[in-house]
């Protein structure tokens, strides 16, 4: 048996932990060495496929590889490209099969969420459609944790503790400035579709603090919230609101979208905090303060979760021993065992039962007045933000690695995207 | 001699180490029991004192006060409220007199910012002025690091610290997605008049991140900006945009003040960073994300600095040792003696140079162009968000310590404020 080469890239939104699973994927590659030849990079994705712009990971030092562990972004370019069907478009498959064949690679591992699932799927049907034989794993990413089967997606775990650490400190700061000063402070978090991020920020209930959710899968009531949020200020003297991003009326508009024009007449685009932190201090005239983590919350990589680093090290590490293995259309997923102690295993999901499904925050996650988290939901995010894993620093910041990505030589002519 | 008890407030908006002062006082003071009785702190400030509301923090374990070094917020509370003057309102003074004589105080330590060193030094008067043995100390404390004569005031390190490592994370991700999607990246920080922690932004700069800083002391100018994220973007690929929430046109309005409205015709609150992400999209049609971290920065002790803790922990301490040797109307100050290796040492300075004198930026830390921070004041910022100093965590959280905070018996008829 000769060995293959193989393709990694990374897909969609970057997370904290992304290139923990790429370090996962190369060292184990590296490992391999006698079985798995050279890990070629899509430079900025899949996009790097399709032009021939390839990255020599060999080129790397270990040194740096390792450094991926602890590097927050993507090493080597992302990028928001969806392939259409085998039938809407067999010339990017076409070309794929021609990138794959110049360069000798047999293995494709690709990194992301819901839709590149869907394009690994894609890939994998090549050798049956197309007749090129490739073998091709999902790693699973997304910082909205809406894989199905695995507990749970790389990159949320991190997230989820961001936004429970910086609720409650937020939190803290609000408790002691709320007799004369602020007494609202709103975050919003992202998940458009689903709550898992928001559902996070409940996690500090138990250290006191009152908080109020607004989910993506919950309509916006706004009297039930003001309501809601009056008492918790009564009791408490203050409350914390965390706001999802995809918050929306019950006719579907998000609350960011409220129809603002700025003085040029320009579409105001505004963040559902500041949305909600004004219907506050309209209706029950509270002072507050209000934070649009964004960026900031996936890429917080000083702050991650030790499970979700290894968890994300070990999927990485787990798709070359399944390609190694023989395994073709798979994702490999974490397997919860037991919440606590924390115990978990890798497992695998056919990518037949990955692509196209979104998971949503179990119905029983949330309370019946749909503002906060369950026992049930508590009992399953806890685990999900356990441990540190700080980065190196140097000189007071993070020492993150940038890559050589030193390019390899092309050898077919060019392709317009 | 008969030792005399101690009263110990916070003032203004809390940070993420005036506890570490509080924790400085109230532990120097117990070291010197034979010579200061009990610390009594306000229950919110200084209000507590005119409302005679006060916490005995003598009942505090041993253990919760050394965990104040490293819990966030203001653990007493804290309030905005500032004294007028002797002249116009003795009446507050008289009271103040007599929660003092009624609780044997003899040492006042206030902590907080300007305006709060102004407070501390009207107390101080006291003694000349109404006749009343008073010893008052001010222990310096804001992000805004506006006080004079000190080196920098603690809070602010860790302000700093939080901001340059989110921008540089944030860059990360940015530069990942930038070849298909988000080219901007735009974050708001505090500073409404001295842009000292937007300054912070630019420390990423020698790791390869293009950033461009929107200080307060700079009025805005729209095309010159535009024409500066336009070349980093062309060379760069992507561009980070650091704002303060003070930065404002040449007719003197904010940014943040658009004079927009939302459908309802409320006027809307919006944030510099949404706007300034806007006139990017417009003029040069990129693809932007933006975020505001308001309290999430100042509260941030998850990424204090360990230079920062330090030395809140050392004033709160000096100013305990000054009182005891004497002082009063005096601030201690951190001294700095050189940068590279970071030196410094415990100062003082009188209070009558301190109140109501704001310290900006020095002409010469901001670069010619308006959009960034020379050599000079890298070299002052970097010693300040130097080394690490993370809490302890439990269950994946920080384990931050709410105080008791009994009160202590009143012995005087209310106060009404």
């Amino acid at each position: 048996m000769t060995k293959k080469n193989a393709f990694y890239a990374q897909s969609g939104g970057v997370t904290a932990v992304i290139n923990a699973s790429a370090c996962g994927v190369i060292e184990t590659a590296r490992k391999n060495s006698d079985k798995m030849g050279t890990v070629y990079a899509g430079r900025n994705g899949i996009i790097g496929a399709l032009t021939e712009d390839l990255i020599d990971t060999s080129l790397e030092s270990d040194d740096n590889i390792a450094a991926l562990r602890y590097t927050p972004s993507g090493g080597f370019g992302s990028c928001r490209f969806k392939l259409k069907s085998l039938e809407d478009n067999k010339l990017e498959y076409e070309r794929l099969i021609e990138v794959f064949k110049a360069h000798d690679i047999g293995y494709f591992f690709y990194n992301g969420g819901g839709d590149s699932a869907d394009t690994c799927h894609k890939v994998s049907q090549l050798s049956e459609k197309m007749g090129f034989p490739i073998q091709a794993v999902h790693i699973p990413k997304t910082v909205d944790n809406d894989l199905p089967i695995t507990d749970n997606c790389p990159g949320f775990g991190s997230v989820a503790k961001y936004i429970a650490v910086s609720t409650l400190e937020a939190s803290f700061d609000v408790r002691s400035m709320a007799k004369t000063s602020t007494k609202i402070f709103v975050i919003e978090v992202m998940g458009r579709h689903a709550g898992w991020i928001a559902a996070a920020g409940g996690l500090v209930e138990d250290q006191g603090i009152p908080v109020v959710i607004l989910f993506p899968e919950v309509e916006f009531d706004q009297d039930k919230f003001l309501a809601k949020v009056d008492v918790k200020v009564k009791e408490f003297g203050f409350c914390t609101i965390v706001v999802s991003e995809g918050v929306h009326w019950p006719d579907g508009r998000f609350l960011a979208e409220q129809g603002t024009r700025d003085s040029f007449g320009h579409a105001q685009l505004g963040g559902a905090a500041p949305v909600v932190a004004n219907i506050i201090k309209d209706a029950l005239g509270y002072k507050f303060h209000w934070a649009v983590a964004d960026y900031l919350q996936r890429a917080a990589r000083h702050l991650s979760s030790k499970s979700d680093v290894e968890q994300a090290y070990a999927l990485g590490k787990a798709g070359v021993e399944f390609a190694l293995e023989g395994a073709n259309a798979i994702m490999p997923t974490v397997d919860r065992i037991s919440s606590s102690p924390y115990e978990w295993k890798i497992g695998q999901a056919p990518l037949a039962e990955v692509a196209n499904v979104e998971k949503m925050m179990p119905l029983d996650f949330i309370t019946e007045d749909g503002f906060g988290i369950t026992d049930k939901c508590k009992e399953y995010l806890l685990p999900l933000i356990e441990g540190e894993d700080y980065p190196p620093y140097e000189n007071g910041l993070p020492k993150y690695v940038v890559l050589d990505n030193t390019s390899v030589e092309k050898k077919l002519p060019e392709f317009e995207l």
